[in-house]
């Protein structure tokens, strides 16, 4: 069932970047791939603020307005404006908790696949569909595993002489 | 120092990996990119077939032949002729435990810094040093879990509708 699949990898994530990177020094964990970009300590941060406000919440405004009520837009630098600056490691608690709970609330919504067709109305695409929704909130955790390991592959892009040439990561 | 750095990195890449992927459905973890493109069961055979024949031999061969004697070149696709047919798990616990015994082998060796510009010789670049094999290494470890996680994400490259277009990784 697409849900379970979905959950699959949601409740796989924290744990992966986890083991990545909890503990490494931060040239690898602050580093980024150039100016505004973000380095593996912002993407945690931003994948929190999404579970705070984005994914989840959309997905409750489905149940209780459907498509009339248009989600709120998602502040996608939120991490940058964060108040209190956290470590690493209590970025990756915080990551783990709100993604934990939101997975234990998804699962016991008794969503069936029929409500995976149910409509919302996102602020810049207009109609999407739970199903989108949940695709996506898949794919934007897969999105930044690729970005971490991109960034922290590129910090090495001169260290690597002429092994750059077989590695397409670095292009 | 270079090399606590980057084993940081390879010491962490087993159980990220492992945390991603195992136990996940077989259309995460047996599906490619297209034709001619691995799935990331196919990844972590070709990462076991690296600490084997790969990275530690060769600088091995640096150590006792400097660039006198050139690599022996690496089969890329030593994966798809495996012989018996493994599990996920069973690759994911083998990539592990030759890691970490490449690891401790590497932590021993006595490596310094001055050591990491003595050369060898690819088969394909010709001379390299042992700082620039050292952090293909890394990278190539780094650059799989991209490709791990571009895979994956693009499953959903129908199903999340418009949000693809917030999610460069489809593209």
């Amino acid at each position: 069932m697409f849900l379970e699949e979905s959950i699959g990898v949601l409740k796989r994530t924290p744990g992966a970047l986890d083991a990545l990177l909890r503990g490494l020094p931060d040239e690898w964990v602050r580093g980024t791939d150039g100016p505004d970009t973000w380095s593996p300590y912002d993407v945690i941060g931003h994948l929190s603020h999404g579970e705070r406000t984005d994914w989840m919440p959309r997905l409750k405004i489905i149940l209780e307005y459907g498509s009339e009520r248009p989600f709120d837009p998602f502040d996608r630098v939120a991490q940058f404006n964060d108040g209190e600056p956290k470590t690493l490691a209590a970025r990756l608690d915080e990551f783990a908790s709100l993604r934990a709970a939101n997975i234990e609330l998804l699962s016991n919504l008794g969503i069936a696949e029929e409500h995976l067709e149910l409509q919302g109305t996102h602020p810049a695409f207009g109609r999407v569909t739970m199903r989108q929704l949940l695709a996506a909130w898949t794919a934007h955790d897969l999105a930044h595993v690729v970005q971490i390991g991109r960034t922290m592959a590129r910090r090495y892009r001169d260290e690597v002489g002429p092994w750059a040439e077989y590695l397409s990561v670095m292009r």
